[in-house]
């Protein structure tokens, strides 16, 4: 991003998320945010869980605001699910599809947010491909609007970090004694980062970043994780594996990924690899997935799997964030 | 579609329609569904007819549901049609621009489909240019899942049969005894496909398929029907005439069509033509229409024209459908 | 526009926008509406404003009625504007993204607009690149469909020339004593013109439009301003200083326009030029702006600038137009 302003600390960002009394205002990332807070969001969340084929749960908290989804980034299922939890908590939803229309007319990130808050618009969530969009929106909006990232180049996608924290605590009670294997190209991934920062923050048992080395992530930036390059030694007695997307155009273009079918049977997740965790070790993935290349799909598809119950856990994790972003706006003096 | 799975065979999609108990679950295709129901659907449609320049009719019958507009094609009036019916019946309706998103990411179809299920998403209604594909999803969706053939390729186009019936039967009162011309491009067209499954059920009194022999369609495809190449017999005391769209590229690239003024002279619904047909035939078009190809302009603005009518039947069968479909998911047990 | 047919004079078109009993039906232009007329609007758009972080302001007075945004020219900011402004009234908001789909098709703009009013659209919005579209498409409708102009050629821009009067007659209290100088491509500007048409007609002291000569306007067509090419003698003792975006491509190509530098220099509002201006002048922009060359950002950014102030109160304006032509619609006989 070309803003001649320096990219702020997360030490930042942590703060800037929080109004004067403590009170989730923006979400920007997860990390920084501390357990307690985590955890209120995930029972929040919990309480918008309802069967499938039942009606989705529904509010009115949200009704009379206005939530815009600014997309800069072509996304389906992260726009939908927003849309979608917007829209049952009674909030009006624009969608703006950034890509086709103002920037061609080479308007300024900021002048469309001053833009859009003019219009009432309360709660904007913001996708970008590049690092410090969200931040940087949130430093220059007023005090009653808030932004939520829904993707950050790949630094941070809080509200996945979150889904998956709600999806493992459903299976596995709680994080402290368990060992959480996240596989594939970590180096380039917000999912992977989102997740350490909060399995971290909720005391995880053992957490391994496993990748081929020239995926591999800067220490710095996961601390608290363990680096692997070996597939086995990385699943081993894991109770969660969760696979991530690679790019396609990753493969056969860097150091050790020679092709599909290596990647597959090195980094791949699948019913053979799988065996080296733990019996009842459950499969994650935050899609969309490349069936046969980092997952094999008739595993994706099985009893293990926990992949859609993660979108259904989306849905439910985004009413929890805008509703409590909502409530911090609603009690300002 | 590349699925490696086989084609249903259109008796199994019938079949696949109904709910244990009979009642319309998803709509696929009209060819099977039996007469009593056409004509249930049929009186509910009539049901939502209001007057122009009154309010349109609308309940609160599909309140908490979530209709998702899957268009795989571009696709303006029938994509508009669909998102008023699931608005006017209360349902949150999610327009998914799928050209420009996700298939991008090469996601399949079906991780696509189970996506939205996961997040609650209760009726889909697809629009694909493939063979096959709405039937495809409906065998995997979840029980309480229920798919609506928005346009299958050259296949079927279900709900603009109905609407084409609902028009018929409103200016004819019935078809047991009627004359029903459909003029043009038959071979690729899925409106014809679907309003001969319609007519045939509903004991229509003579159908006639017309046009030139390199775009008559294979017999067995439309039992039931005569297939015609001659205008004038065709229209021979008809008394409904249905102009359909022709895609401009085949004109001058198939035998026997040299140009547009040869395709408009030996095919166009005219003045001059429609003098073959009975003096209160009624003139019908799906639209878009291309003016002085297939039709007359002039005869599609004049008093003959029920096309635009057409149009407000389309919103009436479609809300009679997702009304019915809706009521099947709440009749579960 | 291929149309065949004359372009209405703009004294048709004025009265076109009146029903019989003088209530306001479409809108399409502002030259010719009298003064009262205007004045209404603003006090019921004056209605509408609420403070910044409090919920806007809504109502149900378009409950059960259809608005269709009809974008045949990207827009960001005025289709959010017109959607917001609809759903804030409890209409259903039908956004059709045309450019993508029918138009693909050969559909003729008329033939969209009949299956529009078919599916009970009542009010439609229409932007388009092409001189005398929203008057066209007025003259074809039935007689309880609302045409609203929301941007066209460079002819006419309605509801942006009633959102730059609120927001001048918040900050000057009225008109007839000010100095208003509007500054940039005044000749392909429909901002400028509609902000002619309302000034000149609500009596204002003195309005200055100054641009390079190459950008002039004919005089015929701002009839009641002065046509200036001085900078600094345009805005001198102005009250209201209006910059207009310039089209990037203008620069470079026009007799007297060699580049960026020398247009900022000869024509952008700045803190330098504004000095000729009174003490208390208001900078006001359309958006979306080209900070550097119309206008020096952080002027825009600074305490004269109303250009979010107009944002805001453009959707108060247009939620005051739809109210106003659901109104006429609803006394109709």
């Amino acid at each position: 991003m070309n803003t001649s302003k320096p990219r702020a600390t997360l030490a930042d960002e942590a703060t800037l998320q929080l109004d004067a009394s403590g009170n989730l205002r923006h979400l920007l990332t997860l990390k920084g945010l501390d357990k307690a807070l985590l955890i209120d969001i995930l029972d929040d969340a919990e309480g918008y869980l309802t069967d499938p084929g039942s009606l989705p749960a529904r509010s009115q908290s949200l009704a009379g605001r206005t939530v815009a989804n600014l997309f800069f980034e072509a996304s389906t299922r992260t726009r939908a699910s927003f849309d979608l939890a917007g829209k049952r908590l009674g909030a009006d939803v624009l969608n703006l599809d950034v890509n086709t229309s103002s920037r061609k007319k080479g308007e300024s990130i900021l002048d469309m947010i001053y833009t859009l808050q003019a219009m009432h618009v309360d709660i904007m969530v913001v996708r970008d491909a590049s690092d410090g969009v969200p931040a940087y929106i949130a430093r220059h909006v007023l005090p009653h609007v808030s932004i939520l990232n829904a993707g950050e180049s790949d630094v941070s996608h809080p509200t996945q970090g979150l889904l998956d924290m709600l999806t493992i605590r459903r299976h596995k009670g709680g994080f402290e004694n368990l060992v959480v294997a996240i596989v594939g190209d970590i180096r380039h991934s917000r999912v992977a980062m989102s997740a350490t920062h909060a399995l971290t923050t909720l005391g995880v048992g053992d957490l391994r970043l496993i990748s081929p080395p020239v995926l591999a992530p800067d220490e710095d930036r996961v601390r608290g994780a363990r680096i692997l390059d070996n597939l086995p030694e990385g699943l081993a007695d894991a109770d969660v594996v969760m696979a991530l997307r690679i790019q396609r155009e990753r493969i056969g273009n860097l150091d050790g990924i020679p092709g599909i079918d290596e990647y597959f049977a090195n980094y791949g997740i699948s019913h053979e690899s799988i065996k080296h965790a733990k019996p009842d070790a459950i499969v994650m993935h935050p899609g969309p997935m490349n069936r046969g290349i980092e997952i094999e799909g008739s595993l994706a598809d099985g009893p293990r799997s926990v992949i859609t119950e993660q979108v259904t856990n989306g849905v439910a994790v985004r009413m929890a964030v805008l509703d409590r972003v909502g409530k911090t706006m609603a009690a300002r003096p």
